[in-house]
């Protein structure tokens, strides 16, 4: 589900489901999760990039795999927020290479990221509130860091796409390439990062965390445990007959 | 002095003093909080709109009506302290529409909003220097961290006028629309979100707010008790007297 | 080595070592840190203008004297620690004038201003990673804050020239101005703050840096530590030798 490619000390990182638009499942995160893992013990990786197979760069969590399985992995399960743990501790720089849509964590993960690239026709959309949910992917602290608060309020809150010239202009993403040349056009960046020595990279990302990790933490408990208590709510319910019956949801008797 | 309107979930508060450019004296200060805690108690409501009746959105303070009177307010007396604490932690959506020139808190309210937007004509200025005072509305906070502090400091040191696209530029608000269309262009972004099930736009609302909440609150009594060190003292006397002898003022003497 | 001059409220110091680029010996460190204490005791001085002499506005470290002498100042030696906290700290505000190439302290040093401005044709660069060290100046707070954490990460890993169009957008200076009319332009805004009561200046920067000053003097003690880890190790030998050998460094094998 996740495949694997070294060169040059960059190890790539390519989310392998293109059927289903990359959507994370369980498998998905686990194998994310190991990769990341294993970049992190081998000192042969200095830099790492994530991108998507096919034309998605991920449609986000699978609404069909909604009810996690007991895990058989060692170290337990991982949903977004073991992921999003893991993503704010990582000590070596990481890449996020938007190759097409992005949606839900596939946006998200754009504010977990050391830097992120886009094809130029990619787009980004967080849905949060049209499923009766609310943000993830410590988004809500990410993106007011990033692009202010009032960008990321109406990103988050009205849930309308967003094309790659106004993620670039909100500072999401910190460059655009044309779709044919994207990934060579990333693999020249992250190689500028990976001629640097492993020392420098380290001690200097550890650096520029340090004033937002305990942020990113906070806001990453705060999301699960807010997502906790919209789940199996009425509106969350109301959204997911509306993607079932394939209408538009209306929220509007909610709040009568 | 505060007119209101809903429709469709969103709940319009017009400022109307337009003979006074909607000044802010006691009564809009009272009406303007009155009708936030409605607003909020209120679940018709799902997102506000703060704007101004006439050319102006907010000239600021009203200097004519210096000393507040006692206040027959059951909640007692409203200044720009309590009104920017209860923005801080206001729970639904708050749009604000810079219809026209703003100035002081008709300035500093688009960083305690969650989304402004302005129109074209429209300027704003934050004068604190010039009037011997310093910065209120927690923009001290709230500008930093929406435009960086280089911008901030310049907009809030230097007392110059801002234009529309100066502002939008500095990200102090997220679109600007042409005059003849303002409103209409307001009313179907505040829709977009007025779709949206209360209960996301809530949750969502507390964790955006959450990393900044306690900084704005702090920086709100900083700029208050700093108002108090400069309210009276040589510069802003200096000031008065110009603005009532049509001069401009002249600090230099002040620091021989 | 750091001239001065004052007219009308603004104090202008500039770095004067155009043979050397302006690089910052312990000459430059102990004569600027003195001038900056001066200006800030002096009630005539309202601004301070920091710039360089002749094309450079400064190299950076002078990596000829990397060992500095016992200081016969009585305030005890000052280096890039030292100094930084002092500009955290200073009371009045600060414009730094980048009037021509700017390397490690003489880039960082943006971000440790109020206000920074740039002439058309400079640029800035921040080396660290090429000499196995890492950043210093705050910046890896500063530049977060103004550039996001994206667009500070490519720039202090990375280890690329900016131009003065990309440090613009980045909003690592407010301004640019072209070559021939730099200092003119300069001086015209810092006119504009010096026409302000001074109490109104100090009680609103104080105010500005209330948010941030704790967090970037951890992030200069961080990085004063992290720099003593990494200075005569592997890397950082590594780059000295390619240095001294007038050939690319190769930090390969440091990670086998």
């Amino acid at each position: 589900m996740v495949l694997t490619d070294t060169n040059d000390y960059i190890r790539v990182l390519t989310l392998n489901r293109p059927d289903s638009l990359n959507a994370f499942n369980q498998a998905i995160w686990e194998g994310l999760s190991d990769a990341l893992t294993d970049a992190c013990d081998d000192n042969s990786v200095k830099v790492i990039v994530i991108t998507g197979a096919g034309r998605a760069f991920s449609a986000g969590a699978d609404l069909s795999q909604k009810d996690q399985q007991p895990s058989k992995r060692p170290g337990g399960s991982v949903g977004v927020r073991q992921f999003v743990d893991q993503m704010i501790e990582f000590p070596k720089p990481i890449i996020v290479a938007v190759n097409g849509l992005g949606v839900e964590i596939g946006a998200t993960i754009c504010g977990l990221a050391d830097i992120s690239y886009m094809a130029e026709s990619a787009r980004l959309r967080c849905p949060f509130s049209t499923l009766g949910i609310t943000a993830e992917g410590a988004s809500t602290y990410t993106f007011g860091h990033i692009m202010g608060r009032q960008a990321a309020s109406w990103f988050l809150l009205g849930a309308e796409w967003m094309s790659a010239a106004e993620c670039k202009d909100a500072g999401l993403v910190l460059e655009l390439f044309p779709d044919d040349e994207f990934m060579d056009s990333v693999m020249q960046r992250a190689a500028t990062l990976a001629k640097m020595p492993l020392a420098s990279l380290l001690e200097t990302k550890v650096l520029m965390m340090a004033p937002h990790r305990e942020g990113m933490h906070a806001a990453n408990t705060r999301e699960t445990e807010a997502l906790a208590r919209l789940s199996g709510g009425p509106a969350n319910r109301e959204a997911i007959s509306a993607f079932l019956e394939k209408r538009d949801p209306d929220f509007s008797h909610l709040e009568q």
